[in-house]
């Protein structure tokens, strides 16, 4: 079973061994209440487990932002679910649902989703870039999930991609994920559109600059607003600059790109993999797989429940290892 | 025993299993004709051989550019040493040599001499970033060398550090070679200081800009020339981003910076490690070590020594497998 906990709800879904999703079950997060975001992450699995009528063998649960994988524990802060911060999450839902419980950050369990039932299939190395609000990264490197030491491995979306560029949200400077997520191509048009009354994506938004969102930037620039297409053209360069990071730095065998801004983004793939070319090194990109995976809403429990296949396989090697 | 072929001389040296090395020979790399570069290394080979009076039990051998390690097969094109372009060189001198030859990129076996040998001894995952003429680069994570699809994992020296940066010699765009590199900072300050008559640089050059090296830059940025600093900024917000970018995508436990730039990098290195603070998260920087090591004759030797002990460990751990 996978359970994505995203900002504003859960899905909680029971997966077969091949990737597809047999009962689902969906409910607003519980973003502040520490009691009740538990609760209701229970009422959730009991209720797709009444659907399907017999018991998952795991559960694998993808939570947005860092999460100590090894302990089962959101990291601090979750600013998506406050609710969850420093939560031994693992270990809770664990008793209270007398099943292994396994909790990684969400775009983690995506990239092992896209290697065992996606893009990825029969892949050893996949990074996932998932372009939403922000920009979440996955990397799996020969089999296994890159972490790091602090729990912070594949946070490729806050790769600098402009060493003198603006300051990120994350308090960093430069990041893809300025030029790449839903919020910093938003925040760009906003600024660049100030006082022009007349823009294409002002008037979109009811004259509410706050009200511009990243698909009006993408349908003005399909129509030939100039502000934003330079907004646009940006975001290709800096996503061809992080395949050109990915493909030089480990030359996995899959990029997938995806998230709720990959719809926009896939009419623009030809663009993309010109600015990659512009980066990465001929070979290395010829031998990496590049596509663009529009997210689908099931993709998120897919991959909880990748990760929950994925720790049970880790225990079984880490046992064998043990014992030989 | 390990083999370091550089673009000018080639060191052989034994190494002892605590990375001491207890003898070695150098001579001049045969660049061009492809029958007497491989005479040359055995030659050498055997006249270190002949110092200790012992045979070695494997030999590992660093070469500039690609590899297909699992070929023991130079890439090409190797602009370093075109005579060992697209060489079977682990397989022709294990044949002359009686002995397991492996080879690999020589700042990938510089990565795993840092990791047995030196500043990562004891940590599980490690990246080099090798400052020379060019900036090199090898990753090894939970103890095992990235590799990549097509031979090109760990070309961190290729890593766009700004997606709308000037072309770099490797063909890229905004690479962290063109800011970091011997060339790359020779190549700024000649664009610079060009027509600038009084320029501390071009003195230092004898007024020729095309005899402006790196060491040139460095110190006239430190005796406050206005143009080497604003190079030697750039130098270290690139290396900064660049960190960041490792830090954030991979969390290792340690990263070296080292190579013939690194000496002149260490005096910079709280400048550094600021750009570093401005790109990274503060937990993944705090969990990694980044340390400055000035580039020492023997390091590519220990690492080529060290590659041997890798492989051969990596066969041990395949053959068990393979048998469990």
């Amino acid at each position: 079973m996978g359970v994505d906990v995203g900002g504003t709800t859960t899905v909680a879904g029971v997966v077969a061994r091949d990737g597809d999703v047999v009962a689902d079950a969906t409910a607003p997060t519980e973003r502040l209440n520490p009691g009740r975001a538990l609760d209701g992450v229970v009422a959730l699995i009991a209720q797709v487990g009444r659907q399907v009528g017999r018991r998952a063998s795991a559960i694998g649960i993808g939570v947005p932002g860092p999460v100590d994988a090894r302990r089962g524990r959101v990291g601090e802060p979750v600013t998506h679910v406050p609710a969850l911060a420093g939560r031994a999450l693992g270990a809770e839902l664990g008793r209270r649902c007398g099943l292994p419980v396994f909790v990684d950050n969400d775009v983690n369990a995506l990239a092992l989703g896209e290697l065992m039932f996606g893009a990825g299939r029969g892949a050893r190395s996949l990074v996932v870039l998932a372009a939403g609000t922000g920009v979440g990264a996955g990397i799996v490197l020969d089999g296994r999930l890159v972490r790091g030491a602090a729990g912070f491995g594949g946070e490729l979306g806050h790769t600098p991609v402009k060493f003198d560029g603006p300051r990120c949200f994350c308090g960093g400077r430069g990041c893809l994920a300025i030029y790449a997520s839903g919020r910093g191509i938003a925040e760009a048009a906003r600024a660049r559109t100030a006082g022009d009354a007349g823009s294409r994506m002002l008037v979109a938004a009811g004259g509410d600059p706050m009200a511009i969102t990243a698909a009006m930037v993408f349908r003005a620039a399909g129509e030939g607003d100039p502000v934003a297409q330079s907004v646009i053209d940006e975001t290709c360069r800096a996503l061809g600059a992080a395949i050109g990071t990915v493909v030089n730095g480990l030359n996995p065998d899959v990029v997938v790109i995806t998230g709720g801004v990959a719809r926009s983004l896939a009419p623009l793939e030809a663009r993309i993999l010109a600015a990659a070319r512009d980066h990465a090194f001929a070979p290395a990109l010829a031998a990496t797989r590049v596509v663009i995976v529009p997210g689908d809403k099931r993709a998120g429990v897919r991959g909880a429940a990748a990760l929950a296949l994925y720790e049970m396989r880790e225990r079984t090697a880490k046992r064998r290892r043990a014992s030989s």
